[in-house]
């Protein structure tokens, strides 16, 4: 009977240890010497996990054999839970009092709610797994918090683009890009030592109209050397249609803001598997 | 044997669910629905996690008896654990390339690592946790992973203050403060929908040093008519030794940034218990 409260225990702890940061190898060693126990059992513990996160759709276990092998978690709803999930974080943006002048939406909120952007992130993640960044690039200010949150779904590093150049970020590079929806002139400068030539770089931002500055973000990447592997956002709006980039993924897609009748149209676009 | 294994399959799923979510209330009932177990079954499971997690250091559950009752989770590692914890990142802070002219240090890499931000979030939440925030506050940019998973440890949302007024933002209010050290005069201004009247507001930034900006913060939640309840930084300068603001907590100190010797002192700082 000891035995066995024990061991669900330790089941418990190793969920907690292992969820807390996604896409993370521990080495199997590290249990082991943790909890003093075999291999074997460790393996044992790995399996009930393993099958009890799919089952409920709340993730998955890859195991590394070998040597340098370990566990490591990562984040994996069920698709119909995503989109569902995506149905509603599009209809909370879609009331009437989001409406600002200029045919504008005000999301802050949203973009800032722990909750929503801790589940965006993942959805993310797992629709550009096969990408493998090394680390999430997006410029201030409004989508920091869902770029850090996919930055922590894949276990990778944020960094972070800034209008202007700042004296607490040392050497900077920086480039000016057209906005595409403004059509203005605007820069955006990147700490010298935040990217490494060769980099695998994932740009995340909230919103895609023109593509002006994904453009700008990859342009200023590339200045550093690093590889722009993949460009995802949050929303992307029909207009305009021309987008100056392509092959990038969207969760959302903003079809109209109707200023007139007061009505935004704002839908989860489905994923399309390759 | 068949329903012991249903059983540690059931905690596994029980344990990645609860902590998703730190502070958030699941009624009884959500557990009961969809595991399709009786409550007295479900009180069992909540013990052994409940005692695994303390045992481990790794969190609280806290029951709330009655009809609106429920179970939600608490992060809380251990003291010494945390301790621990402030040192790597102290330690981290004080590599000599991290030296900028003017008496500076870079650390925009640490404040955008997911996984240092997100046990710094839970070590503040906690320092912090008899304040019961309705929402967290900063201001952008660099303190925003940080401000993010302080929010997300206590299950409320972010705001954010800007230096300057956006269209994307709304009606705002703006205010003008002088920052400390720089001893410039300076405007944020923050969306009116973003606070209400009332609201209890937890100031988090990344650094303190004469407490202008943090001061700042305040005025501009007063002026839209909320309660700012506490101040918390992740790191204090020693200078200046005046203070605009009192009553703050800070989890590193910063004694010195010795540019002759390229040497940087910064250390944690033991918790106060009341």
């Amino acid at each position: 009977m000891m035995e066995r409260v024990r061991r669900v225990e330790r089941l418990v702890s190793l969920t907690k240890i292992l969820i807390d940061r996604p896409h993370h190898l521990f080495p199997y060693s590290y249990f082991c010497e943790k909890f003093k126990i075999a291999k074997s059992t460790l393996s044992e513990d790995m399996a009930v996990i393993k099958s009890s996160l799919i089952n409920e759709g709340l993730g998955l276990l890859e195991t590394v054999p070998g040597s340098g092998g370990g566990v490591c978690y990562i984040p994996d709803s069920m698709d119909a839970d995503d989109y569902r999930f995506l149905q509603k974080v599009a209809k909370k943006l879609s009331t009437s009092d989001r409406i600002l002048p200029g045919g504008l939406i005000y999301m802050t909120d949203v973009l800032c709610d722990p909750h929503i952007v801790s589940r965006l992130g993942e959805i993310m993640m797992k629709r550009m797994y096969r990408l493998k960044p090394d680390c999430v690039m997006t410029v201030e200010t409004r989508g920091i918090p869902l770029a850090l949150l996919v930055a922590r779904a894949f276990n990778v590093p944020l960094v972070m683009a800034r209008h202007g150049s700042f004296v607490t970020e040392g050497s900077s590079v920086s480039i000016n890009y057209v906005s595409g929806s403004s059509k203005t002139i605007q820069t955006m400068a990147m700490p010298k030592r935040a990217l490494y030539a060769g980099e695998r770089v994932l740009i995340v931002d909230d919103l895609m109209k023109g593509g002006g500055t994904a453009h700008g973000l990859i342009k200023l990447a590339e200045e550093l050397g690093a590889q722009v592997v993949g460009k995802a956002f949050l929303i992307e709006a029909i207009e305009p249609e021309k987008k100056i980039i392509n092959d990038y993924v969207a969760l959302l897609r903003l079809y109209k803001i109707d200023e007139v009748n007061m009505r935004i149209d704002i839908r989860p676009i489905r994923e399309v598997k390759p």
